[in-house]
């Protein structure tokens, strides 16, 4: 398959845009974290002038084979109850949406059901869920590419309709499970470093969880990004992987929530390195795995606020954020200004 | 003086409120300091379905007499400077405000200028600037009593307006080094842990700030809350303290900034401690002094992204989290609501 043309960014304009934060009316470095937002905004738009108004939330979607084997303490119909309350605005994300502003869509990647027609609903539906990892190759090769290739296309697509920032979120029960195995063998990692409680098991569902995976982990060698992403899968997985390098291409931000968008975001930027100059990382989930993938990245996310829920919850509450990056590049005065009193 | 009635939260009404969020639809806790935030703004507000659609900013400004003592690297004038910079719209605030949606006022409580009346600028000036505390109490008892009483009709008419958060700002050279005074004070602790380099002292210009001070902290043994605002005042402090109680005292939240309003607020507290309840603390300043305030709270901070600027930029990006905190509580549906299909 074609992969998304991902240029990394220029970083010869960093001195200067350093030297245009730097000269603005505070203490050199006094928005700390802020300020590396601006110069990256400005590094991915290409000039000092970035928008960041319109954000995106893509909720990805999808079933996952391996909740036969128990993999998550919630059944799996629950992909298809949560749609439904994200559908009707009432889920979590859907509040963390309102009060960031930012416009909510919802991906089938791979919910293994029928789903009517909705107005926030985009049918990018692979199949119903990926195949149980724990016996057979999730996805086919083929399977991967057309999840990559849709992911790729919604997120042109929605940077064509003028959002200037892709939010990634996901709901499919099991997908920690999958992001455990998608982690272990990208970053690299022991796989018992990237297993963790997931929805809430306790310590006997924490080492089912791990077992299973073993079993999954052990039917391959796997270590090329296109391959691991078909022996352990995630159709919503592989579709926001799509997404971080379709977004990418297009020169916006993409803004990564936890452990299973972190997954993905590690899978596109091991097929096209350059993707990582793109990816904001913004909150530290509590699962385990997260450090790992964030760690292998060289990644230092913006929050700790002990979420673990994904929908994208905690990359929505960067938003104002990168909002607030951009406004420091183009709403401040200079210092310079300020004590000449040109205002 | 009258201090404002600030009535301590009902605590009685907490287990039900936490088995209400807990009931969202989401694993319970998954959602880590926003389900705090939505417990502590449902007990302030007093019932289960708060707002926080209405930000106020207000940035309070005063001069320092201190800074005749070069306790600061900055001139005094800055002082004025940025506040003509906030009032232009063109400060880090303003583009903070506008990224996350508050409404911006300056509120000149001491600047030692004659400012020209302007739509966004409140006039509260209680005198040009504090007397230089180094030397004699920077305020007399009738200042502070007035710039209490200012600060706390300020948010209470706010809150009246149908504002539901106070963002707390200020704009101040040498308030760092009143708010170490006061932090050592108050907290209480060593003044050596509380005095930081400010906006910008290298190791030289930070053993002359905390020389400066200790001959400051060596006039007076006061260590009553109205007494040690007298002797190391801050205007804009004072009047913050102020501000604090005035919207404890309406049931609405204030949004704490970084050292020099935490320093505000730990006065309100050691004045009014029911004042508690209604502080939220926003972000860990990357001045050494604020942790000591922090620690004298038992106050957790909910963002810590290198910031030391104030002006309220930092309080600035938690409003969105608090808009989330109670969007959780109004409109997310039960799981209960969402296994039965009931959307």
């Amino acid at each position: 398959m074609n992969l998304p043309d991902v240029k990394p960014v220029d970083l010869s304009a960093a001195p200067a845009l350093r030297a245009l934060i730097d000269g603005k009316a505070k203490p050199p470095g006094a928005l700390g974290r802020i300020e590396d937002l601006a110069l990256q905004l400005a590094l991915i738009h290409g000039h000092e002038r970035p928008t960041a108004q319109r954000a995106l939330l893509a909720v990805f979607a999808g079933d996952h084979g391996l909740t036969e084997d128990g993999v998550s303490r919630y059944p799996a119909a629950v992909t298809v109850a949560m749609v439904a309350t994200l559908l009707a605005g009432k889920a979590s994300a859907n509040a963390f949406a309102a009060a960031v502003g930012a416009e909510v869509r919802i991906i089938d990647a791979g919910v293994n059901a029928d789903l009517a027609a909705h107005p926030l609903l985009v049918d990018a539906k692979v199949r119903k869920g990926s195949r149980n990892a724990a016996r057979e190759p999730a996805l086919t090769a083929g399977e991967v590419g057309l999840a990559l290739s849709r992911g790729a296309t919604i997120a042109a697509s929605a940077m064509g309709e003028g959002f200037d920032m892709l939010v990634l979120g996901e709901m499919g029960i099991g997908n920690t499970a999958s992001s455990a195995l998608l982690a272990s063998r990208l970053a690299p990692a022991q796989l018992e470093s990237c297993v963790g409680r997931g929805t809430g098991h306790d310590d006997a569902g924490l080492a089912h969880k791990l077992a299973v995976l073993q079993r999954a982990a052990g039917r391959s060698a796997a270590t090329a990004p296109l391959q691991v992403l078909a022996e352990f899968g995630g159709l919503e997985i592989a579709m926001m992987a799509g997404a971080v390098l379709g977004a990418a291409a297009a020169r916006r931000p993409v803004l990564v929530d936890g452990f299973i968008c972190s997954a993905a975001a590690l899978a596109a930027v091991r097929l096209v390195p350059a993707a990582r100059d793109y990816c904001i990382f913004t909150h530290r989930s509590a699962e385990p795995g997260h450090a790992v993938i964030l760690n292998a990245l060289g990644a230092e996310p913006l929050l700790d606020l002990g979420l673990r829920l994904g929908e994208g919850t905690g990359a929505l509450l960067a938003v104002p954020m990168v909002r607030a990056a951009a406004n420091l590049l183009t709403g401040v005065a200079s210092l310079e200004d300020v004590l000449a009193g040109r205002l």
